[in-house]
């Protein structure tokens, strides 16, 4: 706890001096004012969060992290428990979406084992995942809370030590998830935190049919009926109907503002932990950038909760941290921007009449 | 005419087969079916439109074609006609938003003079453009023709001539415009090729207020009403209302359709020239990717009439061709899901229930 709150404490406010300055050069380039659009508020953005009005974006890295959720016992999924610790093998032989995504936008990619129902403490051993394992899955939230409140703080602290061991590396980084249910899991933390409708906040996750859709949807009622999350407490909400690798995520963006990094939130499920970070410390949202919009319906929900725009918008929904990482790429042409295109005087180009 | 006619005869549809081969493996890939949305459909798309499983996306170049327009002289722009060969500077030097994204992307930046009002020979001789200068800018259509039929035929085929030069050693290529009045040939365009409304086809281009939008409206109406171009005869919408960029990158388009390789087209100015190429062969359009879609608000009733959904959305208005190189990376990304992802059976993943 003393971690989490010093972590909190630790989060200011982006550079508004830095930001008013990248404002003014941006408005003096060559071509008609803020042509760019919304690249030109995001290299602002950049400069604000980094201090800096040549910001830095060359080291990437995308935190993928998996955990495992009792819910899927009441069948919310139609793919097994067992494809979380398989696809964490996927991972780290490269052959999953993120692996391609990630190697093109030269990020490396961290698998981290928040709490995947599987032992896979051979791979933590070779050094091919991290492993802040809490417990192996939450328990099912449909018939009482997903995990312990020390867990859920646990899990919180593994992502915020994982951002001070990474941020001082990386000058861009991205969160990812893995684990089969944690649609369930996310749409649960929407309708807690701000009441938004559990048949709107509820999405088909890995693409179940309509009439699991309504079973998944009565199952999120339960969850919430029978837990009541506090709304005013985020820990709460996350012990309550969250995961380990939401958990983690919180914590991990939460350790990026502290850092005064900027960090690319991927899309349903990394929006769920942006909301716990968000919950535990408002200003916490000015150091994420907004990767993609996902298919579920509930995200674009959770941007508006977060006051976020998502920068691309191409009907993803597979998360991994894939949205997040082909962001990078524009994160990078803003920072272009911002520091290589001349002004209309370094040029000798002709303003409007 | 020979090139044009020869050209709009070579350009045959993609390859059925390859697309079903592309589609059956990318439906087999370790994730949801087609969890990452919009980038299969274009890796599907990259794979019949090559003709290959294994696409190559590697060679980047993006051609910007820069063209002064007579109807400036009406005050459609709050810009003078000599910020267009000034750009043409700025371009050369490094200095624009297209050099910076296209660096970026790791495209080339090809500029090339299709009709600037002003002596560029100096840098065509330094090789630093190319000269395919038709005329010294288009003539004022808002009282005749903006050009001869001749000329309008020239433009298209030296937009050819360039894409048989490219095609041949870049795999992805782009286009690109710079040219002081351009916005408003355009709108012409798409109010002559398909009946709409000028009120609606009208933007701000460069950032003109209220009051300048009216009369620049007014401007296209007496150049439509003077001109009557004929919506079946593309050439002729071209010739009375066009400009050289925009014929040369219709041109442009048509060579690399004929030339079985993708176009990446930017906004606007481009999907004018788009719109163009259409007219002349409709297969054409499969070639095409749409970068993004532009604030010019006519753009996305181009898109529509194009059959074409663009892959970012980000307030951009400069043309250059700043979307479409920004859009590689996407392209990048699909080609990297069709060959890099692995199967379910290949990474011994569990699949659906």
């Amino acid at each position: 706890m003393e971690l989490l709150q010093k972590t909190l404490a630790a989060i200011l406010a982006p550079d508004a001096d830095i930001r008013a300055q990248a404002h003014e050069r941006l408005s003096q380039l060559t071509m008609p004012h803020w042509a760019l659009g919304r690249l030109m508020d995001l290299a602002e953005d950049l400069a604000a969060m980094s201090g800096s009005l040549s910001p830095v974006v060359t080291k990437k890295v995308v935190v993928v992290m998996a955990a495992d959720h009792g819910v899927t016992a009441e069948g919310v999924s139609q793919y097994p428990s067992e494809v979380t610790p398989q696809m964490v093998y996927n991972f780290v032989r490269g052959g999953a979406g993120i692996n391609a995504l990630a190697d093109l936008a030269q990020a490396k990619v961290v698998v981290v084992d928040m709490g995947v129902a599987a032992d896979l403490k051979l791979l933590a051993t070779e050094g091919k995942i991290i492993d802040k394992k809490i417990r192996r899955g939450t328990a099912n939230m449909a018939q009482g809370p997903a995990m312990l409140r020390s867990e859920a703080i646990a899990s919180l602290e593994a992502g915020i030590v994982l951002a001070n061991e990474l941020a001082p590396v990386y000058d861009l980084l991205a969160t990812g998830d893995m684990g089969i249910g944690n649609t369930t899991a996310s749409a649960a933390i929407l309708s807690s935190l701000t009441g938004y409708p559990v048949e709107l906040a509820t999405g088909r996750g890995t693409g179940i049919d309509s009439e699991r859709l309504q079973y998944k949807i009565t199952v999120i009622k339960k969850a919430l009926e029978i837990n009541r999350p506090d709304a005013s407490d985020p820990i709460d909400v996350l012990t309550k109907v969250g995961g380990l690798e939401i958990g983690g995520i919180a914590g991990f963006i939460l350790g990026c503002a502290a850092n005064k990094k900027s960090v690319v939130v991927d899309g349903f499920i990394s929006s769920a932990g942006a909301m716990i970070a968000k919950g535990l410390c408002s200003a916490s949202t000015e150091y994420m950038i907004a990767g993609h919009c996902s298919v579920e319906p509930g995200h674009k929900e959770m941007l508006k909760w977060l006051n976020k725009k998502a920068l691309l918008d191409l009907d993803m929904r597979l998360g991994e941290g894939t949205g997040a990482v082909l962001a990078m790429n524009l994160v990078e042409a803003a920072q272009r921007i911002l520091t290589r295109v001349a002004t209309f005087s370094e040029a000798a180009v002709s303003g409007p009449a």
